[in-house]
């Protein structure tokens, strides 16, 4: 007898039990090394070769969780994942995200699910005044927001909706035409390179400008200088990205000078504040956002310090007519009454998919627990606990700071006194040992040729011991490292299995 | 005191709630009207206008449900439901799904979470087994699987994919040349056409080749004409998608031929079975599948037949390195030994979002439970539902086939003998009582002028009670409907009351 999908009351027996697993594995999570230890093909091995003929009893799955998935995880929800950027998946929008699931609705049009689509609209709505957005990036002001699936699909759609607005609409019918140029830094997330090829323009239409002497925030003269110069050429400029927050080390564009270029040359203005956004619900924090509500469109991930679960980007444009006009496509089958009224928003023409899940749930149960006070007492936490580790650091000949704190990421390198490539190899050494470590999990980047480390603070359950054990456990590696460092020195068999992969030994000063 | 996240102690009572809250809806959402009867503004009304400062107790989103969202939502997982195609969001599958967010990994790079991308790497190679595709299409064979988030996000990156092979590469430095053609039928999805466009490619860069006579499918000899046609004009055709299971009316391309066109000139041929791919795993219906292991690229949507929650669309290629080269970026914050070894394969080069969700699970928990067995039934068990419609509606005057079924979808008619416009406005008020009525929900085409009512069969629960139901309810609205022609003809006040919008009001017979 094969078997059908589990009767509700099935799926209630069998729901508490995978609650339990969730919160069982949530509560024991922090004592789990953070990275798993295991070789490529290590989960393969221990799956069964062929798909089952008859079905399991699905308390099975949480046997094989167990014994399969949890020992080769990457443990995001850790309290010492201090990796890339948090992506925070809160469990109050894990029961949202549930309830999606359970509705198992569509929401492309209205009419597939008006619930959805005004439940989305209405948060995006509320979200724009709590972070100060400007009325014009609401429905009532004739903009509106959306949840997309990553910043990554909301730079695209920015890009398709500039170049639309660009080419007069030309672009539609007849693609591009080669002039086309779009606007970053070195330090705009590699997205939007990803962006311009896939909207075909190729990566040559992705024009690097300069950064502000002595950062990595864009600098708005050389922007304009840069614009001009397309100008004169017969370019046509059509998108700059701003970035508040970017991925490498945190740093924010001059918004507010760059829109102004913007503006005068009638370039679309797509602001990124894609982990930094959470801050600007902290009146504290907004000074970064200045000149954010001149953007065209503007970008942030509930699912990274917004304690949603992914995915969940939040999106908004001011020209609501010129995204839609870019995307939309309408096949006989999907007309209808409630779209040709115009009273209603049909999703599916702010975005790329035609499908979409009710994702508006999760970020309600995360509003409704957390409140306005609870995410800022949020965001305030991490920043706290980044500027203590900050503290420490500088008051730490062993360690650097590689640029100034931005917000709750902290970028270090360990300092040798043998030069940058020595700094350089030991920080990598460092990164490489906390890793292993199990307590904690860094990233890095390069920024001027230096290796970073970096600290992205930002974890729902992350406390100063988590911080403060980091703290040790990079002074311990410091001071390892420097001491095969010294030992390489007086070693001539030349060993330098402190880097880790050998090819970035430490320079032996000379 | 502002809130934090649920502990787990809260996260397992809250949990235990939801999940009750889900089982109650789905045992009742047969009783529900299938389609809401709210306005445009219904929800927002309903709602606070302002976030809550401070955290509420999330039982209180549970009363919410209940209170806007429920009534507000149309109910793709009700029996009745059989508008556009299904998307089976089973319990087995919510169960996976709550798994993902309860780990909260990221996938993006195999490091990231080995066990995401191992599992979906499997899942994925012994779908490819099960489903008829050669083993090209697998890792062992040098190709491989990812899941996607829908068929519209597969065919853009199948486009990528073949704009890098067709340009040599150049594509992505250079961008589009203007002289890429892409083929489709009149019926190939829009998501097509939208591919195209975000491509920078046009809309007039989609050359839609003729059906073959009598039916929807394209023609190969249209399509080998149609490509000679343009190499002589020196444009370079990029590549042909062909449909298995059109969105309209479930048409099927003659893949083997189209495949043997592609071939002779070198273009990447993506098969979309975005719905009907399901089929593939009953051997009965695999002749529908003919060719498609030709194809470069082949996707179906495990959230459309295949029982698991959206978003999981199957995408494979026997072209990963293509694939990769054509989608990959590697800022240095990315990079890792794992990557760099060459031994692992990193999703992120895969599709366009950087950011991904663990969704094998989810996937993983309906083989599970389903098993082979339990899928092929319930593919089954829906066509013959279908072939029950259909011998039902064959053997009733009022009613007449649009086309010939296509597994589980039927298309159907009314029959007034006055004519096509009658037939059109007659069948469109129908619909529109059927949808009214609250029983059963369906939606429309049109095919050669003729509007065309879809049953598209295909829900979890729905048994031949509900076919049953609708087709009752076909019938009563039928002679409703002709008996509102009938007295249109004798009012002269013109009342075209049952055609809903008045604005294709049943042809008078003259």
């Amino acid at each position: 007898m094969s078997q059908r999908d589990l009767s509700p009351e099935e799926f209630r027996e069998l729901g508490h039990a995978y609650v339990d697993w969730i919160a069982d594995y949530r509560a024991r999570v922090g004592e789990l090394p953070v990275l798993p230890g295991v070789e490529p093909g290590w989960v393969r091995e221990r799956l069964p070769a062929e798909l089952p003929e008859e079905g399991e009893p699905l308390t099975e799955v949480l046997a094989d969780m167990d014994r399969v998935v949890v020992p080769a995880s990457t443990h995001w929800q850790h309290p010492g994942f201090f990796a890339y950027f948090p992506a925070n998946a809160s469990l109050a929008s894990l029961l949202g995200d549930m309830l999606s699931t359970g509705l198992g609705s569509q929401g492309m049009l209205w009419s597939t699910s008006p619930a959805a689509t005004e439940l989305e609209q209405h948060l995006l709505d509320q979200l724009a005044g709590a972070t100060g957005l400007p009325a014009e990036f609401t429905f009532a002001g004739g903009g509106g927001g959306v949840i997309q699936d990553s910043a990554s699909s909301s730079s695209l759609v920015a890009l398709l909706a500039a170049l639309h607005r660009a080419s007069g609409g030309a672009w539609r019918t007849a693609g591009r035409d080669g002039r086309e140029v779009l606007y970053v830094s070195a330090h705009t997330h590699s997205s939007l390179e990803k962006a311009a090829i896939a909207a075909g323009l190729g990566a040559d239409a992705v024009r690097i400008v300069a950064a502000a002497s002595g950062g990595q925030a864009m600098s708005a003269d050389a922007l304009a200088a840069a614009v001009r110069e397309d100008v004169a050429a017969g370019r046509r400029p059509v998108m700059v990205c701003a970035t508040i927050g970017t991925t490498g080390t945190g740093a924010v564009d001059p918004v507010r000078e760059i829109a102004a270029v913007c503006a005068e040359h009638g370039v679309w203005l797509h602001v990124d504040a894609a982990w930094a956004g959470a801050a600007a619900f902290c009146p504290e924090h907004r000074g970064l956002f200045d000149g954010a509500g001149l953007a065209d469109s503007y970008s942030t991930d509930g699912h990274k310090w917004l304690l949603t679960a992914f995915d969940c980007n939040l999106f908004w444009t001011r020209d609501t007519a010129t995204l839609i006009d870019a995307l939309t496509v309408l096949p006989e089958y999907l007309r209808n009454a409630a779209s040709e009224s115009g009273a209603v928003v049909d999703y599916r023409d702010w975005h790329l998919p035609l499908g979409r899940r009710f994702r508006a749930l999760k970020l309600w149960t995360v509003l409704r627990r957390f409140g306005l006070a609870g995410i800022r007492a949020h965001v305030r936490r991490h920043v706290e606990l980044a500027a203590e580790l900050e503290s420490w650091a500088a008051a730490d000949a062993r360690f650097a700071a590689g640029v100034p704190r931005s917000l709750a990421l902290v970028c270090l390198y360990v300092v040798t006194g043998r030069g940058t490539d020595a700094d350089n190899a030991a920080t990598k050494a460092v990164l490489e040992r906390i890793n292993a470590g199990g307590r904690s999990y860094v990233t890095h980047t390069v920024v001027g040729g230096r290796y970073l480390l970096r600290v992205a603070v930002g974890g729902l359950e992350t406390e100063e011991r988590h911080v403060r054990a980091l703290w040790d456990d990079l002074c311990a590696a410091a001071d390892a490292v420097t001491d095969a460092v010294t030992d390489a020195v007086t070693d001539t068999s030349g060993g330098t299995a402190a880097t880790g992969t050998g090819e970035e030994a430490p320079a032996v000063p000379g």
